[in-house]
Parts: C-alpha cells; structure tokens; sequence
C-alpha cells in the first residue's frame, strides 16, 4: 500500500465515518479461531483490527477458542485421546490440559498481542466471577466427561472491564454447581456472551468464505440470511457439515436478541474491519 | 479513490491506528476561515475531518472568522468602511453587523453543517457564559474603535459542552468591563483559547502552503520551527507581512503551554486529517 | 421605593418565601418579544427578574423572538417583503437576515444582558446539538417559503445547559431533514419547548392585560381559563384577532402537560416576578 | 406592611437580588439564644429568616444554647444551683439536665419549628458521629466540673446534613477521650464550628444593638471593628462586661479564617435578613 | 473465655463467614428496650454487637425507648401520672418530659456508647428531617392525650445517614399535621420503619425468651410462627397479655415486606450476634 | 471446636471488632505459595480467610506462585531442567509451560475455589492490562534465560478489580519492552505490588515459623523487626539461606512504603486471620 498518498488516507478515514458513527459505543462480540488464529501474519491483522475498534469506541469482547494449541499439549505429555461419535473425551486430565493452554496460554498470549499493538486487554475465563455457569452436556446420551452445556452468563466481569477500557479476552471454560470445570464450545459461548450482552453483532471468525449455494464456486455466496429461512436451507444441503453448528450458534444469537450475527472469513487479513466498514460486508450476515 | 478496495480501506485504517492512539482524549483547537470557508467543498472536507476526530475521541474546538460575509453585509448596508493605518475602524453599527454575521450566519451554519454530517456541534460566543473579557485595543496610539484585548478566557462553557460530546464552535466576539462588546482577531482568540484549554495542538487553516525559505519555491517548505528561532527568520525576512500576525499566534500559544501549533494549508482538501495522520504532517509546525 | 426600609425588604423576602418554595428546581419557560424588547427599562426588569428566578433555584428557559430587529435589517438591506394572506413570505435572503438577527444580534445581545446583572447565560438555536427539527409548514395550501411546522423537539442541549447552572436563551429557528433552516413562530417553539422540557409554567410575555370580557375594560381581565373553555370563548369572540394564536399555543402547552401557560402584560415592569411571587398573579392563566 | 403592593414585592426581590447572589452556596453559622429565643414572635422571625435563606442556596447552621429553659428544668427538680466565681458549676447531674433540655428539648423543638416552615432540618448535638470533642475547662484554678474546652470538631456529619439539604441545628455538648459528656458555651462553640467550616460569616444573636461608644446612646453604634483594634477598644472600656466573651468568640472565629463575625440585635425582627441583605447591615461586624 | 485460643478465633469468625455473608448490605432494625436498656453490661454487649453489625456491612438501625428514665423525671418533677384504662395519659407537660428524655438523654447516650466503641452514630427523633408523620390516636374512644397514630415514615433521613455510613439512632417521637408533637409506641415505630425501609429483619429486644408453647417451661419455645397461624395462637392463649403487642408488630413489620421478624431475649449477652450468626437463631421468628 | 457455644461464637466475633475495625478498607496482600497450596485442607483455610477478610471490608489482593505444578508439568512433556548456579534457566519453552501452569492451572483453580466459597475474585497476570513490567534479569553475569528484573507495575487493573468488589488474584510472568514474556519471582512480584498499591499489609505465606534466634528452637522466635536492624541479623547469621530473598522483599516493601510485612507460617490453619486478629500476631513482623 505504499503507493497510498495522506490525502488517499485521509479520504479513505472519511470514507469509514459512518461506519464508525454507526458501531460508535455498540458492543460487538468476535470469536476467533482456526486458521486466523496459527498464521502468524492473520493474527496480527486481528489483534489490529480489534484495538482499532476499540479505539474509535466500539465495545469490542474478543472470545476465543484454541483447538491446535491443546491437540499439541495432549501430544506432548502422551494423553491418549479418546473419542465419542467424533467428540473428544473429556477426562479430568484433558480438562486440565484444556484449562491451562486456553487460559494460560492462548488468552494470555493474546491479551499480551492486543497490549503489544497499543489496546487494553484483561484476559478472563468462565471461572472468573463466576461469569459462566455449566452443567453436563447431556445429549443423545452419550457420555463426553467434563463439556458442559451453558446454564447462565453472568455478564458483570466482562462489563466491568468495558467499562474500564478493557477488551475482555475470554476463555470458553465454565463452571458447574459444585466447582467442577467443563469444557466449553467456543462458538456457542460466544453466542450466549453475545446473546447476554445484547451485543449489535456476533462474529464467527472462520475458515470459509460464509454460505455458499454452490459449495465449489465461491460466487455463490450468500450474503445474507434471514434466521427464518435456515430450516429451509438445512433441507436443501446448502448448510451441512461443521456449517450446522456455526449457523446455529448464529441462530441461537439472533433470536436471544443480537442484532447481526456473521460468519466471516478469518483467512483474509483485516476481514473484521472489512465485513464492518463496508456496506456489502463480507461472508454471510444472520438476521 | 474509487479504486480503492475494501481491503485497502482496512489497511489505511489500521495506517491510521497510531496517530488515532495519539490524540485520543486530547483537545485540539482549530482556527477556521479563509478560503477554506469560501469554498464549500472545502468547508464539506473540513466539517468532515471535525466530526471525524470528534467520533474517534479527540476534544475538538472550533474557532472561526467571518471576514468576506461581513464585508458583504456592511456593503449590502451601504456602511462606508474607514480604515486606519490598513485596519478596519470598528464603530457600533459595524460591531452590530460582525456580531450577527459572525455569531448569527457563520457560527450557526458551520452548527448546521457538523450536525449535518452525524456530529454534535454547539454554536458559543465569546459572550456566552462571559467566555472571552477582552478591553479595548490600545496600540500605537491609533484608535480603532471597538477593537479588543483579550484579558481573560474562561473555558468553563466551553468545557461543560466538550463534556457533554459537542464540538463548541466559537465566533470570536469578546465582552469589556461595562458590558460593551469587542471585535477580536479570531487567530489571537485561538490561540487563547488554546492556551487557556491546555491544548495539545492549535491548527491555524490559511491560504499559504506553510512557512517557506524562498516564497516562489514551495519545496522550500519549513516543516518545524523552534519559536526560539522565530526572531531570526523574521530578521532574516522567512517570516514576513501577513505571515507574522499568524506566526505570532502559535508563538505566543506554544508560550502559554500548547504542546504544538501548526500552519496548515486550508485549500488542500482534508488538510486536518492528513496533518494529523501522517508522521511527516504537512505545512509548519511551531513547538 | 426609597421609602421602603430594610426592615420592610426582609418583610418582602419573608412574604415571598413560599413562592420560592413553590418554583423551586421547577422549569419555567418565559417567551419574550414585543414591547418589553423594545423599551430598554422594561428589558432591563425582564433580565433582572430572570436572574433573580434562576438564583433561587428556578430552571429558567428564555424563548425569544426579534420582530422589529429583523424588519430594520430587511429594510436596511433593501429587501422587499413579500406577504401571502398577511403573512410574510420567507425567501431564502430573508431566512438568512432572520438566522443573523436573531441567533446572532438579539440572541447573544440577551445573553450579554443576563450576565451582566449577574446570571450565567448561554445562547442557543434550534440549530444547535439539531435541537428543533421542523418541516415546510404546509396549511392551506399557501406557500410560505422556509416557515417551518416543529416535528419535534430534542431538549438534550437545553437540559446540559440548565444542568450546568446555565439560563438557556434561544432562538427559534429550525432544522429540516436535508438541513435547510426554517423560520419558526416564537410562541409556538416556547409552547413545544415547555412541553418537551415537562415544564411547570409556560409565560408568554405580550403587550395586553391578558384575555378581556369586554376589550375595553382592563377590569374585566379573565384571571383563570380552563382549556376545554376556550372553543367556547373564541365562539363568543371574547378569544379573537391576534390573541387567537396565543391562545392557542398555551392550550397546545397544557395539552403537552405543561401544568400552567399565562399570558401576560410585558409592559409593566417585573411583571414576571408578579405573577409568580403573588396569590392573585397577573394576567390569564391557563390550566 | 399590608400597602405594599405586588409591584413593590418584586422591586424588593430585584432589590435583594445582589446580596443573595453574594451569598449564594456559602456557609452561615448563627448563633441563636437570649430574648429572640423566648419570644414567640422573634423566634418566628428567625425561623423564617433561616428558612428563606436555606431555600435561597445558603447553606445555613444553627448553633443554640438554652440559658432559660435549663435554668427552669433545674428548679423543676429542685437542684441547688452552686456558683463558682459567678460561673455555674456544672456536676453530673447538672450535666444530664442540661444535655436533656438542649439536645432533646430545645433542639428538636427547633427543628419542629423549620419544618413547620418549609425548610428541611435535622437536630445534633456535639456528640453525634463524635462531632464535637474537649477536655475538662481548667482556667485560673477554678473547678467548674463538667465544663469543657473544645480541643477539636469534626465537621463531618455537618457536611453531610448540608450536603443533603438539610440545615443542620446543633445542640453544644462535647464528649471527651473517655466519654464523658461536657458542657460548652454557645457562643464559643460557634465560632469553632463557623471556623472549621470555614464559614463566610458567623452572627452571634444577642440582646443588645452591638458595640456603642457610648453605651446609653445607640447613635454611637460602631459598626465594623478591625479585629486588631479590639485590645485597644477593652482598653477604653467600650468592650467591657458580658461584652468581652462574645468579641472574643468573634475575633477567634475571624482569627480562625471565618471572613465576618456580626453581634447582631436578636430583639428586632428579621434582623438577621436585614444583616445580611442591606449594604450597612446592623449591629457590629468584625473583619 | 479467656482460654479460647487464637486458633479458635481463627475457626468462629469462618464459622461466622455465611452469616456475615447472609446480611451484607441488608438492613436491619432493632428494637432496643426494657433490661437490656438498663443493666450496664448488657448495654454494652448491645452495642458492641452493632458496632460490630455495622462494621462487617449491615445496614443497621437502632430504634428505642426509654420506659424507666422517663418515669424517673416525671418523678423528680412531681409530675401525677394520670392513667386511662391502664395506659398512661400524656398531657403537653408529660410530652414534653418524654421529648426530653427521650431525644435528649437516651438517644444521645446511646450515640456516645456507639461512638465509643468505634462505631459512627447519629441521633435522631422522628421530628427531624419531618420523618414520623402522626394523627392522634382514636381508639376505643379514649382520650390518651398526645398519644399518637403513625400516618407515614419518610425514610430520606434515615437513608441519609445510612448512606453516610452512620447507624441511625432513633427516638421515636412523631409530629402532626399542625406541628405538634406526639408519643409514638417504640415497638410500632420500629416495625413501620422496618417496613418503609424494606429492612431484612426486625429485632425486638424484650424481657422474655420469645413465645413459649407453656408460659413456664422454656423448653417449650416456639422457635418459627408464621404470621398466618398468629390468630389461632392467640385463640390458644399461647400468646396473650403484654406479648400481643409485640407480636402484632411482627406481623405488621412481616405484613409489610420485612422478610423476617424477631421477639429476642435481651436478658443474654450478645442476643443479637446469637440470633443473626447461628442458624437455629434465639427466640421467636415470624416470617 | 464443635464445642463453643453460640454464645462464645458471639464473644469472638466481639474480640475480633478491633482488628476488623483496624483493616477496615485497608489493602492486604497475600503471597501464598509453598505447602499452604499443596495441602487441600490447608488451601481450604488460606481461601476462607481470604473470603472473609474480603466481606469484612478489606481490600484483598492474592499473588501466587506454581513452583511444584510447574515442575510436574516439565517432568510431564520430558523437559530437562538446565541450572545456572543453583537456579533454574528459563527457556522459551520452559517459559510456556510456567505460563500456562502459572495463568491458566494455578491462577483460575484459586479464583474459581474464592468464588465457590462465595467469594468474587478475578484471575490477572502481569500480562494483563500491562500490570508488571520487566527487563531480562542481569545479576552477576548468569544468564538466566527468560527470568525477568521487574521494572515497574501499573496497578490500574488490580484498583479496577478492587474497585468493583473482586479479590485480584496474580499470575506474577511479566512483560517486556519487546513483548516478551518474563518469569517473575512471587515474593518479589508481591514486594512490589503490595509497595505500589501503598498496602498497609505485605504477608508472606511461608514453610517456616518465622525468624528464630536459634533454628532449632521455635520457642526463640523473633517477633518484630525493625528493617534497619537486618544487616546486623544477617551478619549474625540469624537471617540465612532462603531467607534472605524473603526478608529482602519485606525490607524492599516495608522501604517503598508498605506499613507492616509478615512472614508467618503457611502450615498453621488460619494463619492469616490469626495474625490479623490477634494482638502478638505470629510470626516475623517487618516495620
């Protein structure tokens, strides 16, 4: 962008004013994840976006997940893993791996990255103030160990630091009535954060381009979705796969009273700022 | 610009990142007149460079002038102007006319106009809440009529409205001792204001690229000046004419504590913002 | 008054107490125009009796108008009025000689005048933080130019300025849609103002006694009127002329919630303190 | 005063406007006691006056002694009164008394009586959230047994009663380092607390016209005392008798940085009005 | 206890911890009355406990009476008790003696015992800040004098001085419509201004070990009553004579919002930390 | 201690009011490491005291290490430990792992157990909001890899975790200039928090009983020393070994202007109350 001259930046930043009015004290709630999340060069483009955001006023909650990092750590201390219909196990040793890379490294790493490039984090997870609650996730009586299924979010901890400038970096893990830990799916805490913040948007930071009519041919993305019409493209094949759990996290947001609910492509650099500051948005916007 | 993408509209806002870090939550005093004012696509960029820095958290004042629609009206008037020694002679009716023109049609449309383009503007003069107290003007024992001396700014309305998130627009009047109301030179008010604001950076918009070594050459263009070297460009004929009133100003601002004033060029489009947004900034620099 | 000792003043003080008691921390909004602007002695008792109310702790609003100024002006410039069913047309020249006698001469003239008997004061229009939103007034199909219709009324920078201890002063013009400036009936700005501000009195200051049984005969003054009369009144022509629209507008007040509109004599001095620091007031009310 | 007509009342309020704005959110300590406590009709006035000031944005103290009303409760059951040096010796059982009578009789039919006028009023004495601290009074040898010397006072729970709107009526016991209750002189008591105020004027009611040069001529009243020349004017005998504690109380309150001390005429009406809102005021004020 | 040992300490103040927890930031009215009011020691274990209440966070209120000391100084005055079906008729002397006594001697004591253990108390009556509003009371067509009905509790002083950290201590005088003061029963007062300011829980101190199934067994205490079953109690006779008062207190307080009310034995040491930190509690609850 | 009665419960609760009252609102900060952590039961009763001094009204900060979890995770992933004289060398990835143990295991497994014994507690580390920054660490020529020399802290996040009612539970890595992350020593983490936060308290939670006289006598405990009197203990070989770095951190603390720092024995239950609550306290008091 070099060739970019100061009056060519300067027209762009008058070109993102609305943009910015618009979002300007709204609460946006990114879960970040996969590809974005082990390129180096994608994670920087995300750590700027959202200090970006938060800058120019926008209450911006970053919740993550860390899939690689914990497969690593499981490796590395010889955990064999088990699985359940293609879920993994939970045993309490995983959890404990799960809780130490997802809290201790990953959300830490990221708060430092944020901190790094001029924003305020404060890194949290579940267990702090007793911000998310879980009981065991009970479903088609299978047993997967320590995931839990959300009971309530307690959205005190995470105001908190709002309210003090922080972007809230969060770990997915909950608790459960008695001090037990669960393993929680980030994409569905994000949701119920989203859900309880009654955030303006969910963004699911992604390694596909969003929904496409044709899944080969990436110009048949659709860009927006009306949460009413999902059944219907359920039935037709064009949502499938590990797109079912995305869209409904999507869903469930929508309907608990987020505004917009997107799922966007982490693989593009700045696809935050992107899908924000232009009319068409990028990937495939739930309404 | 409209070939910018998406993508690039990103990255020019992440450019922009530092330089919004830097200002954020800083006052910044804008002098305002000219040809910048003349011409309205001019005043379209300037307005939208204000609300701008106001959305992403800079306190910014505006203080402007009114010179050509004050001359138009005295015209339409038929008032005979009397000058002496090159400088308007401000009798009452005169006073009546500026005060209207200044306070009444400039101050109030560049109101309308910031509020226009999605910013909270509130038009003040130096009358309201006795702002600016000012005596009558006695230098060189010339009389100029109603001509005033700044003595003292009170910056509590203007506080109380950056307080409550409007950009205070403020034409220049000042009031005496006995309620009588003064005429003020609106880079001398600036840079009171300025001062009294313990602004970060006074921006003087004028009809010149800047101060330059050899006036036919616009590379010649002095970027920072120490106000310590001040005396000498003048002795050395750099600073001259219509320029060292203007110089003054941002000396005697620096001397009264703002970290930084600038003489940008007002007839580049977006002038604020590439100043601000660039290490280089642009026209010259007074610390 | 000379006569009166300082052992009658603290008489004086102690008879007026209940009535500060009964104003205080309520909002008052006084409608200014006619006579009492004219007449420098009558101005100079309508400042101090708005000084005094706000120092005892009432939430004073001055809404004025600035008919005379404004014909001067239009004269003074060679402007040929043009009227439409007695009504003057307001052409684009005439709107801006409108906004710059009255936001700019008759506006800050009233602010100065306050704060020099010791009020703080500050200076407002319908165009200031997009206060008064109207639209092109369209009644019987006359066309009237920029006269504006109020589609509502925003009181946010009225309540910052009468939460910082200030007296708003405003005049009235209005904003439209695509930000063209509309002139706007004084009475008919103060009565909405009143009635967005949930005001406990609406006082329209006007050259008559009040409301008269017999026009002829001060002593037949109506002192109370309920608003679900006055059809009935203007039926019995007692309601008639000039006074009609007056009427009207403090119907329109009580209807809004105002829980008193008074019109009132501007031409006897502190008629404001009398009506409001006695049993019998003066004037009409309506309830 | 029944002729005075609306018109006069509001030339008196416009009239009084300036001293209201004078001592508009500054602290008032009156001392109240003697003849204007017994009359009926006095103590009304007083009441008023403190009420009127409150409501004016005063913040008023009322600092009471009981002199009469101890005396007749101590006969009331039968106890010998024992006189030390013409000073009563205060023991235990003289102590209740006194403690009963002030801080429970007189004290709270105080506030009974501001509430009864309008005003918000909360009764305390020396002991509440341990506002007034002494030890045992030992000058010249003499025993006066539960008589105290004020070693410090806590303005606190004054502040707060202010800070809510209250007028805050102090009863003057003090407690001790062991919690003993002690008696404290009114007048002494004041100006310690106008003191730790740092009150703008303390006025100490009392039963005569003030400081007289002559004492049987009232025409010889001298009106301000610079608190340098008191010493001078004990030498001349113009401060003599009972005279010289209250000048003391009033030197030691401006000593202490209180900016005036009145001795005012508490057998005239409103004269505490009529102190505060006439240019020549009443009675003796030190400076 | 001399031989419980640190460790011990350590151990009851964890043990203590879920009751501390329980009533953080709740409020609590206790009634203060009879032999805990005389016996010395026990007065200071009362205190102590609030001190201590108030100190871990509860909001705490001391409401008393003041039996004994106001018949002692009726006494000592030769004041005739005039008696009408058994209760006492309060002329204007007598009430001025219970004023007196009440807000006087026993409020402001109980101040200066609760400032000397460490605590911030203030003394109030139901006269200040017009707190307890009062008819005269008309039952059964006796004529009791100046003996009076509560119409309503403004909590606003008492809020204050919660809010300020203090315990409020209140003498349960109350002022009619015109001014005049009457006897309000301590029990009655305390439950209405439990209720008014939606206390947790209402503690009558009495002279008994709460509702005994057999007036002469104490093992036969009733420990829980819901207030619904109160009228087949009293059908039993199980609550009768001087406990029907105070029972129907509890059952207003309780009727009123109070989540809990309780008849406690002031006889014991520490009944109140007994009662609130143990969970089979002391006396009788009604809930 | 099922043996003490309700009414000795009471008694304690009396006995501890003075030391409540004495750290009412006053910041403690805690160190706590060692077997205190390792012993479930003992970590029982480090948690409630926690609790309950947190609900009792101190201002609670908890700095924590990991040493055994850490070297359990090393032995774990087969990570062979390298010692520079006697200290451990922190590579990257021993780096991580102490992160991850440190921020992730250790830090949310106390907040979550604070949480589950009903109290609020947030799990930061250094990292956060940039709290604690660092430089490598360069003594006496050892590199040491990643052990970092703390520069200085910023007690922003931990004031903005007090202020909202959580106990700030510290990870103690810390930042450097360049983002890397530093492995911090806990006593000395805590030394300077506990400095910068101007606590009143610095307590180290330790193996031992405190300083002895003679090692092998616990009867020889020195209970108070003076921070000017440890050169002289260390030359008598009174101070030696370990510690010396833990006596340095209250010396460095007690220096930078905390009140009091404690060593005391982490293997007594209660240890923490008891030393609050009792007057000898235990341990070593540094002053």
């Amino acid at each position: 962008m070099g060739q970019i001259s100061d009056f060519d930046t300067a027209q762009v930043l008058v070109h993102a004013l609305p943009y910015i009015q618009k979002y300007n004290n709204k609460t946006i709630v990114v879960k970040y994840g996969g590809n974005a999340m082990i390129n180096e060069k994608l994670k920087d483009s995300v750590m700027t976006d959202l200090v970006l955001l938060s800058i120019v006023g926008v209450r911006v909650v970053l919740v993550h997940g860390g899939g690689p990092e914990i497969s690593d750590m499981l490796k590395k201390i010889g955990k064999q893993s088990k699985f359940v219909n293609g879920l993994r196990y939970t045993d309490k040793e995983t959890m404990d791996v799960v809780q130490m890379v997802l809290a201790g490294k990953v959300n830490k790493d990221l708060v430092r990255h944020l901190q790094q490039d001029g924003g305020r984090a404060l890194g949290l997870c579940g267990l702090d103030g007793g911000m998310i609650k879980a009981r065991k996730l009970c479903e088609t009586g299978v047993d997967l160990g320590l995931v839990g299924d959300i009971t309530s979010v307690d959205t005190a901890p995470i105001e908190d630091a709002l309210g003090k400038g922080y972007i809230p970096v969060i770990a997915t893990m909950a608790v459960g009535e008695n001090g037990e830990v669960y393993n929680i799916n980030a994409d569905t805490a994000a949701a119920r954060i989203a859900a309880a913040l009654g955030a303006e948007k969910l963004m699911l930071l992604t390694d596909t381009r969003g929904l496409l009519r044709n899944k080969d041919d990436e110009s048949t993305l659709i860009p927006v979705v009306n949460v009413s019409d999902v059944p219907n493209l359920i039935r037709q094949g064009i949502i499938s796969g590990g797109m079912i759990p995305k869209v409904d996290c999507c869903v469930d947001a929508v309907r608990r009273g987020v505004n917009r609910a997107n799922i966007i492509d982490g693989r593009d650099a700045h696809s935050i700022l992107i899908e924000m500051f232009s009319d068409e948005g990028i990937g495939t916007m739930f309404q």
